[in-house]
């Protein structure tokens, strides 16, 4: 498998596990509808403990362009690289949300609820508030980015054994940090599932709150970068 | 222990545990009543884990119809041992369900729901629909298999070591992609519980839903199928 | 550590976490009460775990008479030791019991239902019937021992590195069988604390429920002898 | 990384990620408000995981006063070194507790009981008594050391591979011994975010419950301490 090829399919995999999480507990007349918080941070958690085990080997499990340019900052990983990875993830990320769509459909269909819907393929704060929800990202994310890099390290990126690792901070971050904003930390798992929510034919849909849509985008690269600065400095 | 007899004990753990989730959590006056959805994912993670983890040495820990036949259209497993592990399978699967009967006869007797009484033995969907819900089970089985795949290879089957990983994966997907079906994923753990669901003298029980079964058995060997020809191609 | 102060430090700390994790849920007041079933049964499991991971190395973790009497029956452990470990496993179990209400005792005071008193030290049938208790009790410690012997092998004893699969099977069990009897599988984990109850100035107690009390003990040591006999024979 | 820097960047991060999920459970309007306790055990367990497992090669990830104490009684740490580990702790702590703030800021705000907010950075017992807080703080702390002294043996500190033991210790104690006390165990985790606390301009705050203050101190000590007598005379 390409490292490319491995980026689209884990970032696939990640979306489909992380947001069909979402879709069970929150979607109308699900087996999961209504489930203790618990069940969201663990299905996300397996996500990346899954897409992570499986592309290790061949990408080095970025997965989130906020991990391939925290890599890239701290020179562990050639800037070359990065459009293609960023890239591969993003798409990943958007066929990870079309495939829990086709799961789920029947599910969208008989939810009543805009927001529930738009729910789960994106982010959205508990309270909006621009500089909060920023700097709520750029703490998850700065927790998260500052934890692959310890973990990666000395590597270019993640090995099969660093999954679980990985995905035990995930489920840490999303206990903990999760309460705010949800805990978006990378925007294949934010805008790539935004744009599928905007692009299907989903009956009685809302907007895509756009408005929002830049903030788990900037503020997870600005605590990744704070992440890598650090990371870099204390070497 | 003879591969087939690794695979007759491993699938009657697997459902005996698995499905012993289900009646806790379902059944009249159980310790466990109304637990959260946790419970029951959880219960068919660690029924994957400990099944797999003693059986992996004998038999590589098929413990599912769908697995030996992916293995071996992926060229990793001999056909000819194919029809001895499906029936092993079938039976464990049968033997399982027996057990989970026995243990739980008092509140199969106290429940006064015939669709929970079928309910502990096999899947139905959350909404009625053949073409969405033979889809989805394709996901989840897709998701699975493939990941079997990976996590094998480059082996004929799994190990001890891979135990915890398929059990994982088997939490991610039970979270995520369990909402509209109950993850099915295998004949063995759908139609041999249900065989045996229609076989015992079960009190006011109903019908054992024959014009579903076909759906959890037809749609996990195409989305296996379908996974192990994807896996083939990207080697 | 001797191998017999070792079982009884074990024994102690497996039921002080276990009966610990049952009186957060249940007694008054507490910052658990009322949580999931979930917070039993891992509860337990990490009670387990941690358990067996400090004295592996010392007498293999035994921790449990029906444990003892298996290995010994599978001819790896011999009889001339099992005396002690078992006194020890009891006497462990009772110090164990003691500490819960020591660090409860407050809760135990504010309780108002003496069957939930008792319930924090041993367990009781969801549904009462002498031949349903003790075959419940039989099928799920025969799952235990049936694991543990092929976990063990081919060593006397549990090593560290076994303690998180072991954590995990009685997880599994724990939430598969347990609905109908509590899973006691243990003399030392019910037996001796249900002495220490009757032993304590408790205030508003029951009796010590005697006439259910051989079930936890028979029904474990019968299921446990049947799996060292299949586990011998397929050998 | 030096040894005390690493020992306030992981104390950070533990109370980042603990108190953090203490906040998402009770804080207004969270995404996890009225989650199960489940979750704030696990997000304790997960936010020792990733701590330890971040720090271990730097400084032996002690984490807490009461670890680094122990370890110096029992003579496998220098004292000389006590001071600074210590005073690291306690700054890293406050740290932690600084940025849950930070990320928690609205919900703050709209949470109108002065306890919860107070309960975020810092433990309250149950039903208030001094001698039985007392006794189970050192309860819950002897176990604890207990525990990381054996698994610590025979280095100075705490490795990689112990951080997923460790932080399925403190899960266990959580739930098991966190009913009367919610397990604070470390000055490091009770009394700087409760400093923290005092120090922050919080909009409707109580007082910070100096009364009780010390019991989260001193028992821990005296349970670390009496688990690192009997650990010596145990060798």
């Amino acid at each position: 498998m390409s490292p490319y090829i491995a980026e689209f399919v884990g970032t696939a995999m990640l979306v489909l596990l992380g947001d069909g999480a979402v879709a069970n507990v929150l979607l109308a007349r699900t087996k999961g509808k209504g489930a203790d918080l618990i069940v969201i941070v663990m299905g996300w958690a397996m996500a990346v403990f899954v897409a992570v085990y499986i592309t290790a080997s061949f990408s080095g499990a970025h997965l989130n362009p906020v991990v391939t340019v925290a890599l890239a900052l701290a020179g562990k990983f050639p800037w070359s690289k990065v459009p293609g990875y960023v890239a591969a993830q993003m798409l990943g990320g958007m066929a990870g949300a079309l495939l829990v769509w086709l799961a789920y459909r029947q599910h969208f269909a008989k939810e009543a609820d805009p927001d529930v819907k738009l729910g789960v393929f994106c982010t959205a704060p508990a309270i909006r508030s621009v500089p909060h929800n920023f700097l709520t990202e750029m703490i998850c994310t700065f927790v998260l980015i500052l934890g692959v890099l310890y973990l990666a390290s000395p590597q270019v990126g993640l090995g099969a054994l660093d999954a679980l690792p990985v995905g035990l901070l995930v489920l840490g971050i999303g206990i903990s940090l999760g309460g705010p904003t949800g805990y978006a930390m990378s925007p294949a798992r934010d805008l790539s599932p935004r744009l599928v929510h905007a692009l299907l034919p989903i009956p009685g849909k809302r907007d895509s709150d756009w408005h929002y849509a830049w903030i788990p985008v900037l503020g997870p690269l600005a605590g990744g970068s704070m992440a890598a600065w650090i990371y870099m400095h204390a070497h």
